[in-house]
């Protein structure tokens, strides 16, 4: 890709075809007070780049597409494959205290629960807060699997969706981390395997690195 | 700003600059056996987008500028201000019990806490969590003051900064949240006044908003 800041006059070509298309080049340069001959490379440009388009004997459209469209082109063809991370994971048996020892020696914000090293839950740090302030209960004799959220109600993803749509997932759902998975198919079921994690730690994260260019 | 995707002889005349910089149009004709008159536009175009530079009697160099410098450069114009968020905030008396319930109540990750309106602690999920297991005391009876990490320990961020710096912060001191602060000079001593948040969500919210174009 080449960017160029577009030069005054781009810019007044751009302005005029938004108004006046489908414009010719003729009716452009005469409204500008210039030859075609000097317009010619400036329409090359703003033609090439996608911001005009020329339809032959109809003239020149504007199609809008801005500066945003090119980052939001790359952002699209970077995968979950890409930024994901370990997932922190206990199985379903393992106790509320245990799973909260796990999250603070792993410094995580959500613990992944399998069973036959297949997907079944997540617990947050706000379902582990809940239940610590019930206070009632030992904490030592609840498994894991009483407090999760359990499948099928966890959002996922996989290595092959963008980073973006994974982030919309995030958003929408209100959660802070998406397990990646991969389906497997086992006796005719779909059963999910976990094979990493994105939270909003790893989009901030390539949020950066992508500003360090 | 236009975005052009090179064509197959500018990403040649690219390598070829950048392998044998300066480097004449002359020479880089003779090298793709093409005329300097055919070559001129190309070479026009790179050179404006900033790919190329001509330097006169010497030759073309190569730049190195890329896709990821607009991008890089589009974020850093993007301030705090312009993502900011309200920051959910309790008195320095208040109990842990009390500050949970509002961490519930309000479904946020941080509270910031506040002295005479002047931010003075900030306390996580985390910390929450770690009081909370520890069990033997009465949540109802410690103030959150007791439990919240103190300024000057606090990481924070300004209106101005850009969004970038904010999120090196975050990744870097490993938080989920900054508060948003304005020095206000009183008696001498800064004080500083807490006017919105910016936390990881905020980031992965805007992060979606840029992919939408």
């Amino acid at each position: 890709m080449i960017h160029i800041p577009f030069t005054d006059r781009q810019q007044q070509i751009i302005d005029i075809v938004r108004i006046s298309q489908p414009i010719t080049s003729e009716q452009i340069a005469e409204k500008l007070n210039l030859t075609r001959a000097t317009l010619r490379p400036d329409l090359a440009i703003l033609t090439m780049s996608g911001v005009l388009e020329a339809k032959p004997k109809v003239g020149y459209y504007y199609t809008g597409r801005s500066n945003l469209n090119v980052i939001s082109e790359y952002l699209e063809s970077v995968k979950v494959s890409d930024i994901k991370s370990m997932p922190v994971i206990v199985e379903e048996g393992t106790s509320v205290y245990d799973a909260i020892v796990t999250l603070f020696l792993e410094d995580v914000g959500t613990i992944f629960v399998t069973n036959n090293s297949y997907l079944v839950g997540a617990v947050s740090r706000k379902d582990f807060l809940k239940v610590a302030i019930g206070g009632s209960s030992d904490l030592t004799k609840i498994p894991v699997g009483v407090i999760m959220t359990r499948m099928p109600n966890i959002i996922y993803t996989t290595d092959e969706e963008s980073i973006v749509d994974a982030a919309r997932k995030i958003i929408m759902h209100e959660v802070d981390s998406l397990p990646v998975v991969e389906i497997i198919k086992e006796n005719g079921r779909e059963m999910p395997r976990i094979v990493g994690k994105v939270s909003k730690t790893n989009i901030t994260r390539f949020f950066v690195q992508l500003s360090n260019g």
